[in-house]
């Protein structure tokens, strides 16, 4: 029996995901193709952007996807705002940095969303703002930043919005019809519970199609991509088959449990439970309910406690559940992922297992 | 049951193989640690590099890898002369456009091996020449490139040797004791017979530590991948948690055939049974045997013969078995790999299905 990932990702992922890569394909074989096809399409359909968007897979981990979307959609002649809450925010910042893009931040505290009127007199006063880079949900704290309200924002201002979407995709509403952007990056294993090795970038058709010479990377390069999967609907470069043929049925999955809604209420009644079985344990949430997504919970460790977190992974790994160590740069926490192939019961089950780990290493939080 | 893959890759690979994807993995647990360890010692082993060499995994298709090694070990001052006689010795070309680094080319055809005097002749015009690049087995053609002899010259002229020995790792001679070599990319979904979706590179440890500052991307920082290992065991970012589970179980069935050379014996004996066959037939063969790596083999399409590669390879896939187009420039081709986890009775029931396939479309060769 597999531990149960109660983390930001890789995920407990289903059997019959899993059971998917029990097959060999070859990957320039109609086949193959056809399921290609299909995922496209079904990420495609999942921002109701049919008429607008274009998918495009990128190998790797979410970093790749997200680099590739920066690369290849700007231009050194643009100039960036990021929004930055988080390490994910960072992570873009630290990726502008490596391509040379000009950029101005606006930080707040990883316990903290931006305050949409700072954001725009920030845009007033750097009129050669062209884009706007933001993190749906930051892992980092588990925090769920207003996408909704900056899009509308940056929508009124007429600048490009660009959205890391890593760890909300799949589970968090991201309406294209609703939410105007232009380019969303996110991943296979997250809540979408596919298995790690692919990302993709949603993007505008006019955006990637004028994106060509952009890339600073040939393995990265967006644009490229998309050329060659328009004409021949292959890869450039070797797909990952096996990690493909397991986000198809993932993402089979994913729409027999009614969609992003019906992922959503799974994972709110998991982060529900997880929520209020920790606080009668005694534990803090960082985060107050508003600004708290149903992904990821971050927990502060309790202090004149026994409470030493190597010890409490330790314990609760040898129970068959492995949660996930801080990372937050101002305080000790530790989080508690909600996500994944798990339900109610595998919440339960994680809260009696911590029950139990605090009798035995003797954990007092007063 | 699949289709077998004759294939430059991704391959057939065997059940035990696919069936270590079948669990989960926490990418920060011990377990995980441990079994991406394991991984990358064995692949030190496998060049008998224990002494000298660091192995850095990378996330995505066998190019990632390749841009990876020459942008993280390399920087703009260096002057690179590219080998190249097909496909893949383009595409470092490529790369080093896009990396803007300087390089001239020695291009041949792509069914001949480079001249060692010529080789030395550049070199010596050249003084600023500061490393030499070169594909082991160019899949484009299938040849054999004399990597142990262009080392040598290139050791003796004190220039750092890069290879792309993607197609040819696991399978053909590469001991870094006796082939001068400072870094050599290659990928998990060749002729080791994992999945696709990871590729790494063997570097010396005296280049890697002087690598920082070098990569022009964040994903692809070779150093910095190496830096975050060396001081946790873990990845800087998602790792594709099964397709490496997978990998190491097929570095467990490397090890059991006999390492390199028993690998090399049965990809041998199934090179030389679709050799013999296809001749049988009236194929002929692109390359002569002195330059044929037992990895993959070109064969001319025949003229005047009913034959068409479209309806060959559909009729041939019907009957269970995947061939490859040609990718030469020059001549009309297709390919039959030999690689993979197949054996001379998939090599006889593949010449077979051709005779088979030459009836029903009444293909005659004259």
């Amino acid at each position: 029996m597999d531990k149960k990932l109660l983390t930001p990702g890789p995920l407990t992922t289903s059997y019959s995901t899993k059971k998917a890569m029990l097959h060999d394909w070859g990957s320039r074989d109609k086949n193959f193709i056809e399921l290609n096809q299909s995922i496209l399409e079904s990420l495609v359909k999942l921002i109701n952007g049919e008429d607008e968007f274009e998918c495009v897979p990128m190998q790797g981990s979410g970093t790749f996807a997200v680099e590739s979307m920066i690369s290849s959609l700007t231009s050194k002649n643009d100039k960036i705002l990021i929004l930055i809450n988080g390490a994910y925010g960072k992570r873009m910042k630290i990726i502008c940095d490596y391509l040379n893009r000009s950029y101005i931040t606006y930080e707040v505290s990883e316990t903290e969303i931006h305050n949409i009127n700072e954001i725009e007199k920030i845009i007033d006063s750097n009129k050669q703002i062209t884009h706007v880079f933001i993190v749906y949900c930051e892992t980092t704290s588990g925090i769920l930043n207003p996408i909704e309200e900056i899009s509308h924002l940056i929508n009124r201002k007429k600048l490009s919005l660009f959205i890391d979407a890593m760890s909300a995709f799949g589970a968090l509403p991201l309406n294209s019809k609703k939410i105007k952007v232009d380019a969303i990056a996110a991943s296979a294993n997250k809540c979408l519970e596919g298995v790690p090795g692919v990302g993709f970038v949603l993007v505008k058709k006019n955006i990637i199609e004028m994106a060509k010479n952009n890339s600073h990377s040939l393995s990265l390069d967006l644009y490229d991509q998309w050329q060659t999967m328009q004409k021949n609907k292959q890869w450039r470069f070797t797909p990952p088959t096996h990690v493909l043929a397991a986000f198809s049925q993932a993402l089979i999955e994913h729409k027999k449990e009614g969609g992003i809604e019906g992922r959503h209420k799974r994972y709110s009644n998991n982060c529900s439970i997880i929520c209020s079985g920790m606080e009668k344990l005694g534990f803090k949430k960082l985060l107050s309910n508003s600004i708290q997504a149903p992904i990821i919970i971050t927990f502060i460790q309790p202090e004149n406690s026994n409470f030493n977190f190597r010890s409490f992974y330790n314990c609760l790994s040898k129970k068959g559940f492995l949660i996930y160590p801080g990372k937050l740069t101002a305080s000790e926490t530790f989080r508690i992922g909600c996500i994944g192939n798990l339900d109610s019961k595998d919440m339960h089950n994680t809260i009696e297992a911590i029950k139990d780990v605090m009798k035995e290493l003797k954990i007092k939080i007063h």
